[in-house]
Parts: C-alpha cells; structure tokens; sequence
C-alpha cells in the first residue's frame, strides 16, 4: 500500500524501539497527544515477522535477528515488529516492515494466507501473558516470513544476524530478547518444526 | 476478565449492530468523541466467533446464527462479533462476547491456542478484502467456538437458530449476511471441513 | 531425497490418474500383489498440493490446475497430488510431486511449516468425508505451494491452466474435479482468504 | 466407529510401547508377517493427543503424562498416541486413543477441525527429523485435546500425571519422554502460548 508511507507515524514501530521518531501531524488526524491517549486505552494492531532463509525443501536454514542497543545501553535483539496503519492491510504491513528494518531488497515471501502461527499479546502489565511492552497493550499477529534476497540493518539497527534455529533457541540469545520475543522466536521455531 | 464489563464501550461491539448504546465515560477516558477520532484513524481489534454444536468426535453438527433487524429494517443474520477491549486478552473477549449474544449459560469452548482459523480485515473502503465495515477499520481474529450450554439470544437478537453446515453456507443464508460475514462463515466451515 | 527416485511406485500417485505405471520391485520389497493387499488395509499417507502464483504481497494471483482425460474419456481438472513414500519427509514429497508434475523448474517455494491447512481423508466409500477415492483410504496433508518458475504439465496431463481464485470456484471449474478435489481447492482458497 | 474396535490392531498402538498384544488375524487380512513387511515399506498414519485440562477461557492448567516403564526397564512418560486404521477417521481415531489409554469417561472434546498443530515424522532412521521410532516410519497428526471428565491410566500405563505447562517443559521431564515426544509435547505448549 503505497499510501502508508504519508501516514503519521508518531509510535515507535518496534515494541522495544528506544527511539521514536517524531513526525507532523497531517490537518484533520490525531494529535501525538490524542494517539498517546488513544494507546493507553485501546488495543493496537501489530504484526510480529521471523525473517528466515529457507533451503529448497523449505527447511529454515537460519533466523535474521537485529542487533540493536536500548535506552539502557543494553545490546539487545529483535524480530521485526510493527504497527498495522490505518486502512493497510496485514500482508502489506508485514512488507512494509521488513522492508523498513531489512531493507529494500530482502525480497520477503510473504504468506499467502492470512492465517498467523500465533497471536503475541503485549499488555503494559507484566506477567498476563508470556509478552509485554510497558508503552501499550500491543495485539501481534506472528509469522514467519523467508527472505531470499540481500538484508542490511536499516535504521537504528547495528546489525543483522543470521543464526541457526539452534544457536537463535540457545539461552545465550534468549537472555538478549526483550518483552517476550524470545519465547515468540521459540514458538516460532516450533512452528516450523526446529524447536530445540 | 472481570474488570472488563466496566469498562467504557460506546463503540458498538457488532459491525453491523444499528444501535449501539450510548454509556457515560469514566473520568480519564476518552471521551466518545475522541474514540470515534481514533476509530477513524486506527485499526480496532475485533473477535468473530462461530458458534457450532459438535458430537463426540467434535465434527460440526450445527452452526448458530444471531437474527437481528437492521437499521434499514432488513432481517439480518450474524456470527458473534465484537471489540477486544484494553487490557484484555483475546480468550476473554470471546467468552465474554459468547455470553453477551447467547447468555450466561451458553458454556462455550474457548480454544486453547491463540491461533485463529484467519484473520478478517473489514475496511472501510469495500472490495479490498472480502470484508467491509463502513464504521471503521477492523481487524478481526476469527475462531470456531463449540457451545455446549442452553443458548438464548440478548439484546437485540429476535433469534438463533441453529442451522447444519449445508443450510448455513447456502445461499439463502448467505443473503442475509452482511459485511462478509457470510464469507467468514464459509471459511469457518471450510476450516472444519464441513464446506460444501 | 534422491533415494526416493528409486523407490517402487507400483501405485497411481494421483487418487484420479487412471493409468498407473508399472514398474520393477527390487529385492525385498514388498511385491505389487503384497502392496496392493498392504493398500486395501492400511490408511495411505499423501500430499496434496495446491500450486499458486502471489504477487508481491503474497496474495494469491492465480491458481494452476492439470487438465486430464479420465478412464471414462472425460477431461478432468485436479490438483498436484501423490504418495509420501518410506523414509521420506513431507517436504520432500511436496517437491518431488510438484516437480514430476509442474516440470524441474516450477521453482515452488514448500512451505516452512509441516502444519497443513486442512487434511483431506479420502475414503474408498462415499459420503464418509467430502473426498473420495474408490481405490484405497489415503490420508493427504494439503498445501498451498506458491511457484515461482516455469511450469509445464509433465506425463499424462494435457495442460496446466491458470486459474483466477474466482474462476477456480465457479461451479464450471468444480464439476470438473473429482473425488473432492474440487471441495479441497475451495478449502485452500479459503486458507488465504480467496473463496467467493 | 464402533467397527474398529473389531480391527485387527497386531501393532503396537504406541511409539514406545514394549509390550504390542498379538491379536487373531481375520480370514482376508494381511498377517502379521506381512503387515510387519508393509511396516518396513510404507509410511503409517498416527495421530497424538497432547491431553489438557483448560479453564474457563480456554487456558490450559495442566498436561496429562502417561507413565510407563519400558523394555530397558526405565521409566517414561508418554502422550496419547497410535495407528489410524483402516476406513477410520482422524477424529474417530483421536477419540479411540484416548479412551483406550485414559478411560472410558474421559470425556474428551475432540478438536472441530482437523488441521493438526504440527505433523511428527517419527523416522526410523535418528536425526533426519526431531522424532524417531525404531520400528517404522510413522507420519503422525499432533492435536491439543481438552478432557473434562475422570482419566484413569489403562493397560500398561502405571499411572497418568497432571502437571502444569511449566513442570511438563522442564528437563527433567524432558528427559523421560522419548522418540522426540518431549520435543512434540513443548511444540503443543507453544502452540497454546504456554511455552516457558
């Protein structure tokens, strides 16, 4: 959808983002300050993506992860994960997003069903669900998403790092995932028959 | 989740409900007129359940269908469909909009994954998916709900009648079904193997 | 699986096609005769294949259907479809149908995920299920496969045609399908959110 | 169906099970001679049932673990699972597993649709997948399954524990599942969103 990218998008995109990036406000839509009101009081839509390569056979080979650093300093690492926009559809938010964190050339195969492996449940509150973001109660629709052309860290990214099903399950990789997306990678693998 | 049926909800919890109910806003909220800001400018998470009684191997024996007359005074036939609300997870909207269609004592199955059978875009605009909500932009995950309980239609349901997978996907039915919601019903059936 | 090249494959590998194959059985296998008995008494495990082309978004652009003349001298549209044969894996029968019937460079991209959209139980008597296959009881995981090569109908099929989701539901296109196959293609349109 | 009661059942219903009871064969039936050569020829339909007790939202408390002691004396714990027979359904044979490994009032609501949460290919060569049964090749269809009524452990089960998602992923009992079955039964948990 190429109207998305004129629409406002005041909110980090990314659960863990540290950054948001301010931008103005078209006449006629919410101010930042109605948004923030409106996230602390309805659920956003988000999509949560798994970039994986995949061989012939379909198998995943290895899970794109991004490196980045928080607000903490911590270095830490992420799905791509993004807020679905007003009148955009699913499959074109996934798109968009892992265009946006792995560049224009990843050349995702997006799902042909709409059908996601799981629902992540962010709630600002922890220990509801397995997932939390302290900002919003974020509703994820989770896939998993082979890539198969060149990926660069866009953004505030530092790198993108391609590991195998095990070493991105390992507890060394877990323990650098925030909000639950280590367990959303966990159950990801699962779906694709790798969980270790 | 208890607290939920505190909550503000000025929104009608049905696309295709004519009558929403007006309620008084806790301080703090926003107000309706501000939601229906963000109704304009936010995707709003929304459950659509599909009621189905099942025998001892769980195949479908009977699909409930809510009738209602529209605002357009037209007979209208409809899934359970309803809001998620903030701060509550997608388990808890079902049961709670299963209990508000079809009673207190409808006793439905919620099922134990977070996986929906798909996921239903109902967008302002028609023809860009197969589902249309001229109020809004809905996001809808969409589960098969067996009920095992007396059902009675609330509200404003003047019915339920409980028709066998064939009825229900024919196209006297399917008539009668608004927004797509008669698709979804096809893809409910087609999930269990029950389309024809 | 390379070794599956020379595994016997006495039987039809499409519940339709009408002129199976003969071919020689190495030493120690079961005979034909002996398969023949194992097929009248054991539930048969296969793959159907549903072949798509997406576009950028992964919507479902068109669906590819073989064109066949029947025993009875009818012409037949049905899907890819065939025997998982010992010590294969699914994804490896996935491929290896979609390549003996699509041509060696279909380029179809198998799914990651082993989770089939539905699975098909065509049984030797009607009515039991919606699919059928008076020669045996076949168990068939289904799959919506989107290709991204050159596709060319190999063996006995005529031709392979392109197929919009709308037309591949019309009631012209399903009279042509046999043993359910035309119910299972309407499954796979609903998985992505194509039935009409 | 009642009919497979009567099924000549010469295998064992149950990957690891050490003890299959020899049955009569009736006149037209392969004999035990011959199903053992199908066996070593033919991928088998399985199905296993992940049994759970949920509460009113659907959310699973706890799991169901058969403990067995096998052929090496060891202790083991095991989910539901076997052979799908001949003219049997998928549904039909869930029900009949679980009654015949938790009793008679199980009372177990069988999933409406039969799309598994993940496919087990049980090799009988280790490492290709993450499930392995030394004595055939079984393509086995993995449900979630709710029981609501008393579950005594039948036959050669010593007895049937109930333990919360987070004991059933630990390691230690882990490491008395065998065949993969403890990989399975934490892809379950992830499906449900209770993978810890």
């Amino acid at each position: 959808m190429k109207e998305t990218a004129d629409f406002p998008d005041d909110w980090s995109e990314q659960p863990m983002d540290p950054t948001p990036d301010p931008e103005p406000t078209p006449a006629g839509w919410l101010s930042p300050g109605d948004i923030a009101g409106a996230r602390a009081q309805l659920p956003i839509v988000y999509v949560d993506a798994v970039p994986v390569r995949v061989d012939d056979s379909g198998d995943v080979v290895s899970v794109g992860l991004l490196l980045r650093v928080n607000a903490e300093g911590q270095m830490t690492r992420a799905l791509v994960s993004g807020r679905v926009m007003y009148h955009e559809r699913i499959r074109d938010a996934l798109l968009r997003h892992i265009e946006k964190d792995l560049g224009p050339v990843a050349l995702p195969l997006i799902p042909s069903s709409p059908q996601p492996f799981t629902v992540a449940e962010y709630f600002p509150t922890p220990g509801i669900t397995s997932y939390h973001d302290p900002r919003q109660h974020a509703v994820s629709l989770a896939y998993v998403v082979p890539v198969t052309g060149d990926c660069e860290p866009q953004q505030h990214a530092l790198d993108l790092a391609w590991l195998t099903p095990e070493q991105a399950c390992d507890d060394a990789v877990q323990v650098e995932m925030h909000g639950g997306q280590g367990a959303l990678l966990r159950q990801a693998m699962a779906h694709v028959g790798r969980l270790t």
